[in-house]
C-alpha cells in the first residue's frame, strides 16, 4: 500500500462528508467494525466516538485501525482506504462532535448528555479503489 | 452483541444491494477493511474475491470477519454490522460473482481473465444502528 501524502485527487474526496466504517481489533484478535463519521484534516483522520462504545476500549488497547471510505450515494465505487493508528484521544470532546455533525448534517450535533471523545488517526498507509482497478488520482 | 436470526426487518434491509465494508484481520494483527459486494442468502453472507486479493490470504489465516452494512445512498444510517467466521471457500466461483454482479449492477460480471473465490461467512452474532441508538427492528 502507497505511503501517505494521498494524491490531490483523493485528498479532495476524502473531505468530502462521505460514510466511512472503521475497523479495530477487540482483544481476542477478531477484528470489529463500525460506521462512523470522520473528518480529513491535514493528513489525519478524526472520529469521535461515546464514551461508553466498546470500541473506545479496544483502541486504547490496540490504536491500529483501517478506516474504508466510500463515495456518497450510488458512488461507493470509488473508496479510499486508510490504515494507521490512533495518536492521540482528546476527552470531553464535544467541539469535535459539533464539527463533525456540522460536516455531514449542517447543523450542531447539541447532545451533551453523554461524554464523547476523539482519536486522531495518523495514517500510515492507503489505497484507492475504483470500479476494480487501483485509483491512484493520476491521469 | 445479539445472537442470530436477525429480526425480520434488518433480515429484508440485508437482501438489498447495499454498500458494505469486510474487516479481516492481517497477519501482524491489525485490522484490514475493504468495500465488497456480498449476497444474504440463509443468514450467512456470500463474498467473492479475485484468487489474488490479499485478504483472501488473511481470510483463510483466520477466518473471523465484521461486516458492516449500509444503507443505500442518504440512508447510511441505517447500519447493520454482522460478526462471524468464514465456514467454507469455493474456488473458480465464476456463477456467484455473476450473481453478485447482477444482484447489484443488473448484469453478469462476464470477466473471466482472473480466478474468483466465493466465501462463505456464517453469522455468530450482530447489530444494527440508526440514528444514535440500536436498531432492533422492533416496534
Amino acid at each position: 500500500m502507497p505511503k501517505p501524502p494521498v494524491p490531490a485527487e483523493l485528498d479532495a474526496f476524502l473531505q468530502q462528508p462521505n460514510p466511512a466504517v472503521i475497523a479495530s481489533v477487540r482483544p481476542d484478535g477478531s477484528p470489529h467494525s463500525a460506521a462512523t463519521w470522520y473528518l480529513w484534516e491535514g493528513g489525519r483522520v478524526l472520529v469521535n466516538m461515546e464514551d461508553s462504545r466498546k470500541r473506545l476500549d479496544y483502541l486504547r488497547r490496540d490504536p491500529r485501525v483501517s478506516v474504508t471510505v466510500l463515495g456518497k450515494g450510488d458512488d461507493w465505487y470509488h473508496q479510499v482506504t486508510l490504515r494507521g493508528r490512533v495518536v492521540d484521544f482528546e476527552e470531553e470532546a464535544f467541539d469535535d462532535i459539533d464539527r463533525l455533525c456540522r460536516h455531514y448534517l449542517g447543523q450542531d450535533y447539541g447532545n451533551r448528555d453523554s461524554g464523547r471523545v476523539s482519536a486522531w488517526i495518523e495514517v500510515q498507509s492507503w489505497y484507492g479503489w475504483e470500479s476494480g482497478h487501483y485509483w491512484t488520482g493520476s491521469d
